[in-house]
């Protein structure tokens, strides 16, 4: 009987406070100020995006031998049966090795101004040519992925349909060309953009308070536009430092590529979308928890801890952000011939 | 000039020798009583195959989440992308440790009589159980494997539908169980099966003079069925032994099973179907050109030293077996809770 009454008690002040907090009006045009629904067509600038680089992007990015080992694909790390990426704090790559950073999901990549937790990347074409070639992930080189790609016909000519201008387009800065435009397809609407574009009823009122407390908190300065988040850059611990498990010494994010000391552990501010589905978080996947990552992003980033019903609201909100992933019909892929290069383990 | 005279000649005997094959009228009548074309929809006893059970099947099959490392998905061995396997010799597994045996196809082993090349498993149920166990494979544990999916809603609900009369139905057993019949949807008809059903033209004479070889010589005693294989168990090196690197001496394959000294280098007959896309061969993994698989077949089962033109067309013959591999929608996998086991490696 008394946990009945208590459970009914909490309850009541739960409800209590959830109808308390007010949502504003015009909360549809604050949000539009600073988010952007999904558009359709995304583009890519100097690397038009047709059917055929697109078919050839799937085949790619779906194809194990990208990989030295023949074990890893694309897919691999950005699994686009889960999150559009892979549950892991690193990944695994070749001989076991584990990553420096946790894989970003590759949905809604596209709309991120720059690649990478540290920015490296200008685009997808240029983050592209990265896995394929560091140590730790596919371990592969340009010469061996051409090889590779000539030794089978099929994608002979699925890479001159698909860059019909060139006498010999097989190349690395193809392959990368090709995932690029299939990654560009990876866009996933969710409840949030069907909101933002006047569907008042797609996201609830929980979600609603979360979205004012998000703009309101100060969590909308850095993750805003189209990809709530993907744009700029801010050390993470902007108020106060997280603690080392979380923001580990040695990786000093952005200042490995500019060489400026204001740009020690300084990261790119990842997207939200799909934040929901996409654990474990932040750049050294050291936190499991959405809620606890928020929690910590309150206090580094905002100098404010947040109340547990503040964390909920924002929470909820968050999930508005998890998209409906499109319908991928699984590729058939070339088989190898005598000139293939055989796996590498 | 010389040169061209050299290929124009060979050509020649080439073309000569082609044509002076005799075609027997009733091949498709004795190929018949051989050979069996797929039908169209598989029988799995004891298992009966329900659309509930095998999309719960498929979404098992490409989780990696199988594997306590979350690397693995059954897919990552029995690629449905390529021939149902993996285009290694070994498949790499846990901690890049090498398997001892060379990865079958998926596609069609639904015919075999039994499963793993030693046959241990007696269907594919059982087989499902040994990969997941396998601590050079998925690494994992039946407690585990139910504390992950259980951990999952959608799953739970999943597992429910697919066993609506079980109170508990999330266990390694329907794991299996939903495995084995999704993997009975993956069967691959091809020309040699239209020819079979009496489609004259679906084949050519070069594959019609190489299927009368396949009788002729012998091959049919041991491949044959609807699988082409996957019933009998006979010793590699029939009549000579094989060289060590493609039969090593620890592996004596059947004899581990039935610890019968007869059963030494006896394995179960492989299945034919699509061995043209399925390199490398052998239990061992070792010979990477079907040519000059099917030669060493010659030599070592039926103690003859087949000629290079027979050698070509029982090849051409082969790749009709060769079949459409089935159209898969890429599954959207159910996202972890804070239950669920995080990966390790």
């Amino acid at each position: 009987m008394k946990i009945l009454f208590t459970a009914m008690a909490v309850a009541l002040v739960a409800a209590t406070a959830f109808a308390a907090q007010f949502i504003p009006p015009d909360l549809r045009e604050t949000a539009l100020a600073t988010f952007e629904p999904l558009p359709f067509t995304p583009a890519v600038t100097n690397n038009p995006i047709t059917p055929e680089k697109i078919a050839l992007g799937k085949a790619l990015f779906f194809d194990p031998r990208l990989s030295s080992s023949g074990v890893f694909s694309c897919n691999s790390c950005h699994n686009l049966a889960t999150g559009g990426d892979d549950n892991h704090e690193t990944s695994i790559g070749h001989g076991w090795q584990k990553g420096q950073r946790n894989a970003p999901t590759v949905f809604n990549s596209v709309f991120n101004k720059s690649q990478f937790w540290d920015g490296r990347a200008e685009d997808l074409k240029a983050q592209a040519k990265g896995p394929i070639q560091a140590g730790v992930e596919m371990a592969n080189t340009p010469y061996r992925v051409v090889e590779t790609f000539k030794s089978m016909p099929q994608y002979v000519e699925w890479f001159h349909s698909a860059f019909p201008e060139e006498a010999d387009p097989i190349t690395l800065e193809n392959v990368a060309n090709a995932l690029a435009d299939y990654e560009a397809t990876l866009v996933t609407p969710g409840p949030f953009d069907a909101f933002l574009n006047g569907d008042d009823t797609a996201i609830g009122p929980e979600e609603k308070q979360g979205l004012a407390l998000f703009i309101e908190k100060g969590c909308s300065s850095c993750h805003s536009g189209v990809n709530l988040g993907g744009e700029g850059y801010y050390p993470f611990g902007l108020v106060e430092k997280p603690s080392a498990d979380v923001l580990p010494e040695n990786d000093k994010g952005r200042f490995a590529v500019t060489n400026v000391p204001e740009d020690s552990y300084v990261f790119r501010v990842p997207s939200l979308r799909n934040v929901a589905i996409t654990a474990p978080y932040f750049h050294s996947g050291k936190v499991w928890d959405l809620r606890q990552a928020v929690a910590i992003m309150g206090t580094t980033q905002l100098g404010q801890e947040l109340t547990q019903i503040e964390i909920d609201r924002i929470v909820a909100y968050l999930h508005s952000l998890t998209g409906k992933r499109p319908e991928i019909t699984y590729p058939i892929l070339p088989t190898e011939t005598p000139t293939t290069p055989r796996p590498r383990s």
